[in-house]
């Protein structure tokens, strides 16, 4: 793949992939029943370490719903990586503020759809194989980097470690779902590649060469497919 | 509903309620990247929060992995609720432990298969509609004693505050399937009518007839569809 | 009891039910001294999980005292469980924000006054009895359901552990006075019977009646005594 | 007060002071329902963070009950501070392990009976008066130490943060009693002088003529009062 | 030392200990991945626990850099203990806010330069020795009160558990320079004698006399060296 | 750099990665003053969340104690970073225990000795220039992953949120050295190019075909820099 991608596929991917596989965990405890995000807010002067409440009064059964994990996104058109994520964390479901756990759907494309290797900085997850047959991975942070790795099929569910660096990959004839839920309201999603050959700014490419063990056109070439904001 | 439940059928029932909607929340945080929980240790004299570990030498995939919430539960034959759950916590997906979350899938009857009222002592719950059309609906602990109600399609997420009663109904044609996370490795379930109808010992009807403001009669007959134990 | 309880005892009953066994449990920890709640910025358009704090030149020794839990409250004029809660919560007492704890004062008339079945979502709760006879007891979330209950003499302690069902009843000839704390600044109360037939919408009389294996007409009656919002 | 306190009073009054004040806050979180110290694992090799849990079969209501809170402590007798703490932690009452609570009563002698400085290196403490007039305060850590500070009647509550030293003195005409809790299962306690003059070994003198700004001989007679282990 | 401290120098005396020691424990988990403090906001009629955050617009490398820990303090000129504090809390490193770590500098006189015994209410302190010779060490606060005590030299390191009275002190020829990290943003300083004897307002004489089992005449005496607010 | 580096360098290297960078945060709280890590617990069959406690009878001050921080590092000979980790995470410095911190001494060589991309799953680091002149530098994991980066001089300090991958780079004529707190007692590192391409069993070379869209030559060009195990 040795053009550059074009600048709108990449736009979309680069949300898919910054929303990729959100997940549940170690989130401060609530003082409250229910403090649903009040996005508002965000319009004003002031942000605080999750979101302000909405005034109990206007809260409805609409802000602990969403409905959105039900419908396949599109996995092939310009998506190098055949792979999309959509989430439910509390930046679309206000009423998860404060309580600590939100969900996410990844469809994949059959035969190597893959959802890339990434890590959630705040959060375990949990997923299960709606449809469809996955590879799934993870490494861990001990001297020994041991990846561990299984396919599940669908009905399955497999767990990553929080922080921990993971994949899925689809290896089935049919397209892949998977449903996958973090015990964080927002667990935040670091995708490797992206994070060190598409940063902006850019991490040195000496950084780079070193780290990877590459020599300095192999690192300007990857940053190439990633240079896209 | 005069006569008393035969005891084969409240035997799975009580299972199925006992396991019902387990969740994710606030568990302490991990020390090491995993720590597989050591069943065998359940065997020894001692026995800690949570779970000890696995040595890791002993640690495989399988450890992270569960296969059982593919399948559909039986919820027809002698099942008074319409309902049943298959739980993925530490007690029977080792890796989970001190990760801090659980999975879960609920089967339900078509037209009124109900999760009837219960309360996770220990984590808030997360719940993806599947299949079919679920009417859910939990109540604030504040004053107003408030009904947070709405029906959920298949693809729609909906969430339930930790430790707050909840219930889920099918109100479509076809069976329904939930599929829930919880923030805990085991969040416990506590069924409202199980627990104050149906524990061991009873809880004296004197104190249920003040609570529930019905006489001795309705509470004892209530208690002889729940006496199980 | 058939007929319906007058509205105006039931207003002050259910406020008492709302506050029952306020409670002290795991939440987020203090990040300076002191954050006394500002009770102020609760008419202004921003809420926070708990509450903001007074600037710290306005904050003197009374926002750290309460002097409300020495008198007795009444328990007998129309008060159908014949006990009542006074709260030192953070809703009261605004020294208590950030600090993860609060206080209770519980009521019992002699001879029955009951604190009924009911739950704290978020603390658990440790009661010192310091007049009369109490029976006491609270229903694990495992699968026997199992009730571990004792009778407590005057300066006996007794624990309820989080979010679990738990009630107290005087079992002496003297009025009977608890005083408990929480690990939680706002514990939450959920009294089951009125959570479930008193909640404002009502539960549909369909869930009740699976939940609870009864007919329609008893459900229809116990709501009768419940419906005050 | 010249002599050295005689041994044998001194041995009592260590005991009541590092049980002093113990109280509620910031444990980790339970993993199950209860998990009951186990007494017996202390016999054994192995220790964990906080205890080991009784298999289930063996716990028993008397394991979530105290007794002993009931009774006034001696304050008179060779008591040089005129007070006695009376814990209810979890090295008493073992079914508190886990659950994040404990309490105490705390005795003073009618006017002047104190239970001097003192910190809990892990719980806030709050204080309800239940007989007598209490003064109490505390002191922030921010850099002007300022006191907060009060008298308490019968009835009153008030709270003490985390980690800050506080003190409590009689000022009434008959004895006085309070009822303590905190959101730790066993708070710890640190009796100001005790820790830096009673110490074992003895904290060396220089360092205490620096930070009191005084000379060594009223170091040395103040260490006199309390060398007693 | 008859005199009481020139004012002046008590003022800087009185800055330098209330910063003595910050250190890092136990803060509440973030919500995103920064939430830099907007000090702004101080100025304006809210504050929540800890800091609301810039918005990310306006966020800078800068504001997760301290330049200050590289320049020994001023330990000779008025200065009675003999060391100094330079904090890098949250309140000067704005970064971080909801991060739960903080560090400090503290340099030391040469033989006997003192950090006196104090507290960090809210972390535990780890202590490397860039520089010197130290003599540190901790009390617990079991019954024993047993000081835990060692020479640590250049290049070691040392831990002071959460809410434990600790100091350091210089035992070698040249100036020494430790710097400690601490698990909170803002751990606070509780220096003993400083809130005893210099609290405002004044901790009661008697309170003082009981305590430390000395005459009021002595008591009186500290208090004048301490009295500079 | 064609040739694969000789295994006995990278068998020293990789054990340097492994422990690069440990840090502070989120771990759970004491519940006692001290719990000693108790190694030889490790050699038995019950391995728990963090480690067991000795018991305290056995406990000494060298258990507080790590001397290992003073010395610089090797990172000439054979060393492809040009950097060396030395830790004092629990696994060296027992008394760390339930205390929720550590901390790591980094060596760089000058002008370009580059700890690489990597991050800590449980815990925030806090980095304090000890000698020399670094680059350091954080990616967000948010949808812009966005390089927060700065020269950080001698004295300085720099913060890594919790999870989030960041390098630092030798910038001056010096060798650098930084002395780094985290808030765990174990944080564990995951370098990013040692977890992907040197795991073992090795991820699908497919997978990082995608991820990296680079060649499958590329790919395993890189893994034979990192094939150690």
């Amino acid at each position: 793949m040795a053009a550059k991608l074009p600048t709108v596929l990449l736009a979309s991917f680069v949300v898919i992939l910054s929303l990729a596989a959100p997940l549940l965990a170690g989130d401060p405890d609530m003082l409250q029943d229910i403090c649903v995000a009040d996005y508002k807010s965000l319009q004003g002067p002031l942000r605080v370490n999750g979101f302000p409440c909405k005034p109990e009064a206007n809260v409805t059964a609409e802000d602990f719903f969403f409905p959105g994990l039900g419908k396949p996104a599109d996995v092939y058109s310009g998506n190098p990586m055949g792979s999309a994520v959509t989430a439910a964390t509390v930046e679309r479901l206000p009423g998860l503020n404060t309580l600590g756990v939100s969900m996410a759907r990844v469809d994949y494309a059959p035969w190597g759809g893959t959802n890339p290797p990434h890590s959630h900085p705040r959060a375990t997850e949990i997923l299960f194989v709606a449809d469809g047959l996955l590879e799934v991975g993870f490494v861990t942070a001990a001297a020994s980097s041991r990846l561990i790795t299984r396919v599940v099929p669908k009905g399955g569910v497999f767990v990553f470690p929080r922080g921990l660096v993971h994949y899925e990959r689809s290896v089935g004839e049919k397209p892949a779902v998977a449903i996958s839920a973090f015990d964080s309201q927002l667990p935040g999603t670091q995708t490797v590649a992206d994070a060190l050959f598409g940063s902006s700014p850019a991490v040195p490419t000496d950084v780079l060469v070193r780290a990877f063990q590459v020599d300095g056109g192999v690192v300007e070439n990857i940053k190439s497919k990633f240079q896209h904001k």
